[in-house]
């Protein structure tokens, strides 16, 4: 009866695990028999709670986890390119994600799929809403209706309760996982969120 | 020729992550051939350049850590209690370490297993030269040597200066590992950097 519980996976569009995360858990999904929802949020929200700052604001960890994204995406075989303007703040993405997913969560993963791709390898702005749309427009998505939709209050505050909601659940990073109540924090603990899973815990 | 060369295992004594680190990074030396050098340092001076607090100052951090350590110490099968006191300022147990670290670096690696494991299985207080005296002197070390030793101003400016190279260094975390230049950030990376040695990179 597990098997129609979801795993959580949290995630900020500007984040550089995230996107390594976004590729491989699908995958993941399907070798537990289990469903993902995508739940993308403002990591900055998290950051008013924890007092942390992002990775590319911190000293000495800047410098490792450019080093450390390069070195996965050599080791994976997948593309990355840190765009000159990282981190963007990604909230016309997420606001974007939410629209389509409120009618299609899988059109919406497919999108932020394409979003994460557009970023890391093509330097394209989750921040501003033109690059956005753009990305929507080669999913055959309807830009016009989404150009709307992403100015207006409700998509707003929709991603703000969603964000504060996050942080009320602990989730405090990108990636983050939850499923079945328990947290896994950072694309390095996806073998061991998929041992827990198999083994129903320990 | 790169059997010689060593993998440095940066750490603070009152780091939960690093107590597991430490119960498994020689054996991971021995499988691929090569040295373990113990480096505790103390982390608030790496905390003083990145502007981070310690986990278990840290709201939402905190809690999940606390969740993750007892679920690695369930994974492991091995002992894990956090003492009341956690986490001590550890300057104690780092200068006792280097003391004996300059006589006999194998005495002092089998010091710091003792010392982690009284910290974290029986809430001995490693801040604390009385505690710490106590665990040396159970592997028949000259305690009253290391009491005069750990108080004067010789070992207190090399422990110092220890964590500062840290820093200098690029080391910012517990446990922190460099090998042949290349840094590893975590217990939960131990795995990838075993990989890389193995193949010499990618």
């Amino acid at each position: 009866m597990t098997g129609d519980r979801p795993i959580d996976f949290w995630f900020d569009f500007a984040s550089g695990y995230a996107y390594f995360a976004a590729l491989e858990i699908e995958d993941l999904g399907r070798r537990v028999g289990r469903p993902v929802r995508w739940r993308p949020y403002t990591l900055g929200t998290a950051f008013k709670a924890t007092g942390a700052r992002g990775l590319s604001s911190t000293p000495l960890k800047r410098d490792y986890a450019r080093t450390d994204w390069h070195r996965i995406a050599r080791l994976r075989g997948v593309p990355f390119a840190l765009p000159d303007h990282h981190p963007s703040v990604a909230l016309a993405a997420t606001r974007v994600f939410y629209l389509i997913d409120t009618q299609d969560p899988e059109a919406a993963k497919r999108f932020a799929r394409a979003l994460f791709d557009a970023y890391f390898t093509r330097g394209i702005d989750s921040g501003n809403l033109e690059h956005v749309l753009a990305v929507a427009a080669v999913l055959g998505l309807d830009t016009d209706a989404l150009a709307a939709d992403a100015v207006a209050p409700d998509i707003k505050q929709k991603v703000k309760l969603i964000s504060e909601q996050a942080v009320a659940l602990g989730v405090f990073g990108s990636p983050f996982f939850l499923v079945d109540g328990e947290p896994f924090w950072g694309w390095d603990r996806m073998a061991m969120m998929e041992k827990w899973i198999g083994r129903g815990g320990w």
